[in-house]
């Protein structure tokens, strides 16, 4: 199937540039998301102030805008930051912490998807639910619920924002104009620690850092984490819970080779014709 | 004893309701807090920007000020979450990390306990020291020392403050209007990790979420931590550190149980008359 | 010889006096420096407002000046802080993190640089070149490579800046202005996690603040990292990757003794005649 083997690639490409990846993002994860992105064979750099964050990201591959623990200041910086990105052409990857919370987060992500052209969108049901509604009505958003979200409404979605949309969860489903992807993989223990899905997400810019296909890349990012986990489950003794189960991860991640991606993902693949 | 029981019955609580516990808290062990958390059952939400914390704490069931790294602009977001917390009834943690230490401090930890109604306050004993100077003269206060805290003085405190505090070191000692406590678990391994004493005002404040005694909640959070200590500490080889401990820990919280709660703490109890 | 006890000796002081290390530093690995502080002996304290900094230095035996993640609010409170630590007599181990890349942490480092006198810095190749740069011109430092560090031109540079410099890659070079080390310890793996120089730099602290000798000190912090490198990656069995060496990094360094320290160390040494 093509695109297992240009994710594959993608991991092997990935492992021979060392792309490096800007970072905004939330100090709750933030060592976390350097740690999976060196782990996966990038470079993290962490810039956050207005008056430097231009000139860094005019080094990088790929930029990460995570919006946790958001405020005015760090707004301000992703919107430099990624008009710098764009001026460049490389790859903004978006990941809309808790938007829908609170008017703060509403706004910035309204900013964010107004004055930047994002490559790619990575949330939960609920965030990414919630960004659908700021954008316009999508016709049975509402009625997605965890477990099964509808091909059909991602996709749309994606065709309404205009860039990849992944929805990540028991199951995750990517969508690009063209194309639609669900991923089966990953374990429930994912979701006992903090930090999965900053790091899926850091993991997707890594990914789209070196390939051209964002939705190849954010189907790498996710498929890694869903085997990364799957692999630090089984690797537990009785005794063994969630912190060994966090050492192991990492250590599935900076282990990940792409022969074990092609025999471990379990997808479902669809194109669209448009 | 009545109060093992409420204890052990707050942790099954805690894991059947998830509650949704809002921190602002220090950067040094923000990760450590979200981990500790997940780990116990609950979830955890960051969010410290002034024009947001409103909004998120009115979906929690807990609020944790954490007074590490302070800065007047996270003062003041403490102060509006804080009142929020109160206008919904749900229990305040509050940590007041090295007060004493600066002017900053001193003034934060007064504004907090001028304006909001506290439910908890956990420190070590340098700290509850220093807080209680603040408060107001208690005779017999400066002649505590480490190893030795003396019941009716930290008693005296929380009926002082008109909230449960909690002194934490060697032995743990909580203190309500009506009750005192000892606590005797723990190992010294936990002094030799940055983070044991924010994570345990996390655990203090998921307990207090789900059950109406603020004392009943602090007991558990600290009978939490001190057996998960010496459950990772008793898992190491020989060749094992501090780094291994400090995994071995979250593996602990993750699997505690009401079970291993009662059989493990060591505690002495008091109802005081009033 | 003569260094080697003395590095020896300082972990022993360490270990007996538990020196408090302020720490200004980047949110990144803030946790990460915190725990090798305490594993190592030392205690930790985090304070970076303004308004604060310089009474918490005032407690405290050694500062750390970490430039990751800068903002002019940050490198204020590094100024003030770096004043107290110069009129306390206490040293100042400065991290240029990632200075060249940008003008803020230009600007950044040439303040500090300017307006405190720090006792060590420490970078990679790249930084230390860049400050090199900023600091006029020195023959030969552009054609100094990774692998291969002219002593010389490492010597020169400390001349200039007064103070010692550690460049820090698969060899390592401390140079003061009568000395200079290189130093064979460590694994490829330590460039596999983020941190592991900021937490070298927080290790130079520790040992500063207990000996009066900076160039000791910092061979002591320097060499603990590589030989903690070495054990943490001799103890991973087949399946163990980062994560695990990461997490054996700690325990390295909290069960590191005097004698380790000397067995494993690989250093030439040489003093200079001025």
């Amino acid at each position: 199937m093509d695109i297992l083997y240009e994710v594959a690639d993608s991991l092997r490409l990935l492992r021979e540039k060392r792309p490096l990846i800007h970072h905004i993002t939330n100090y709750v994860t933030i060592n976390d998301c350097a740690n999976v992105t060196l782990g996966i064979g990038a470079s993290p750099v962490m810039a956050e102030d207005v008056d430097e964050v231009e000139e860094m990201v005019s080094f990088a591959s790929g930029l990460v805008l995570n919006m946790g623990m958001p405020n005015p200041r760090k707004l301000e910086a992703m919107i430099v930051a990624g008009k710098q990105a764009a001026h460049m052409g490389i790859p903004i990857v978006f990941d809309p912490v808790g938007v829908g919370a609170t008017r703060l987060r509403i706004d910035a992500a309204n900013r964010i998807l107004d004055e930047l052209q994002v490559s790619v969108i990575r949330g939960n049901l609920a965030e990414i639910k919630a960004l659908t509604g700021l954008r316009g009505d999508i016709k049975g958003v509402d009625s997605m619920e965890q477990e099964e979200y509808s091909w059909d409404i991602v996709q749309r979605l994606s065709a309404r924002v205009g860039c990849v949309v992944a929805v990540t969860g028991k199951t995750d489903v990517v969508a690009s104009s063209s194309h639609v992807c669900s991923i089966h993989n990953g374990h429930a223990m994912l979701a006992g620690i903090t930090g999965t899905g900053c790091m899926t997400t850091s993991l997707i810019a890594c990914f789209c850092s070196v390939t051209k296909d964002s939705f190849v890349g954010t189907v790498a990012g996710i498929a890694t984490m869903g085997i990364a986990g799957e692999l630090a489950q089984r690797s537990l003794k009785d005794h063994e819970g969630l912190g060994t189960f966090r050492v192991r991860l990492f250590d599935a991640i900076a282990t990940m080779n792409p022969e074990t991606l092609i025999q471990m993902i379990r997808s479902d693949y669809l194109t669209i014709r448009s």
